[in-house]
């Protein structure tokens, strides 16, 4: 039985983790607004107390972050940058400012998604992101210490989604928020690091 | 003949880019503290008044931009920001402010590095610059008007830069900058878009 900490486990696929974990382990749930716990990834504040008021966990998840969607002749530095301080560096502060909270062999893993790979129109930002992740999570785990882990799921378009976004999604299959959650267990419970677990393609 | 804006083009690439495309072209050289024109990239006013002294251009080359290299128990927000806002945003401003400088059917050609394909000990920042600039391409490939091509060049360490990078690049067989440079050549004088031409693996 593991203490995971799921931050985002108020949403679609953040549900869906919460189920596939809750039987066997002892899950807390962040959320912007509901959840056990809020919490805001873009403030640094926010994070700390985040993981001062819960304690040594096993594992952090996050599936939490936004970016803007827009086409690239409305893009510009600012919509760009929302995206870098929210999706991304949110993510990325959970790691820094978790890591003391973590205990040995404990794991992180995070959310990117397919537009980097497979790109849509008004998705550039997305793909900006996603790509960011990927890569900071496959440098970060070669010198993460006391045999921490670190990993990132990719989904494409989630099908519990669809009624929003499959205007934006043309033959792309999606995949169901419980399919995606089995690649956070998988995670979480197994001993990989570095990986980037894509489900759907 | 093309007229061409090489931005980072009194740097070790661009010196050979510059050397590569001059005698065949038009070729203004922007620099940080040399070249024909300077400009600082990581202030959007100043890109704004290089191609305001430019004018409309056929080709622009960047080969400019810096990120924070630290062991990851070094690393912390201020110096993850620092590389997206100077080599990935920085890059990105020169896209998305040139847009309007260019003229149809013309190229923008950015750079990347091996770092996210292939991390370094210190290069967690590196890496997620390079991902982002990668996938920004591809993606805003894919949007872009009037026949207006984008592509990235992704070198391994470049020969000429050993004496300084030697050490954090164990086993990476490096790439002289005249190599590198034929990347770009092939990027402003081809037809191809949304391309990762990567050079040395």
């Amino acid at each position: 039985m593991k203490k995971i900490l799921i931050v985002g486990g108020t949403g679609t696929i953040g549900k869906e983790i919460v189920n596939a974990l809750k039987p066997n382990n002892e899950v807390i749930i962040a959320g912007q607004k509901h959840g056990d716990i809020q919490v805001d990834i873009t403030q640094k504040e926010s994070i700390e107390q985040l993981y001062q008021a819960v304690g040594k966990v096993d594992a952090v998840v996050s599936a939490a972050g936004k970016v803007r969607f827009a086409a690239f002749d409305k893009m510009n530095d600012e919509l760009y940058r929302f995206g870098l301080n929210d999706k991304l560096m949110g993510q990325v502060n959970l790691v820094l400012l978790g890591l003391a909270h973590l205990n040995d062999a404990g794991s992180f893993t995070l959310t990117s998604g397919i537009l980097n790979r497979d790109p849509i129109v008004t998705g550039s930002s997305a793909a900006m992101v996603n790509a960011a992740l990927d890569a900071f999570v496959k440098a970060a785990a070669i010198e993460l210490p006391r045999g921490v882990r670190i990993n990132i799921v990719s989904p494409t378009v989630i099908t519990e989604a669809l009624d929003k976004y499959a205007a934006y999604f043309p033959g792309y299959e999606s995949v169901s928020a419980a399919r995606a959650a089995q690649a956070y267990v998988k995670s979480v419970m197994g001993a990989q690091t570095g990986q980037l677990y894509v489900v759907g393609n």
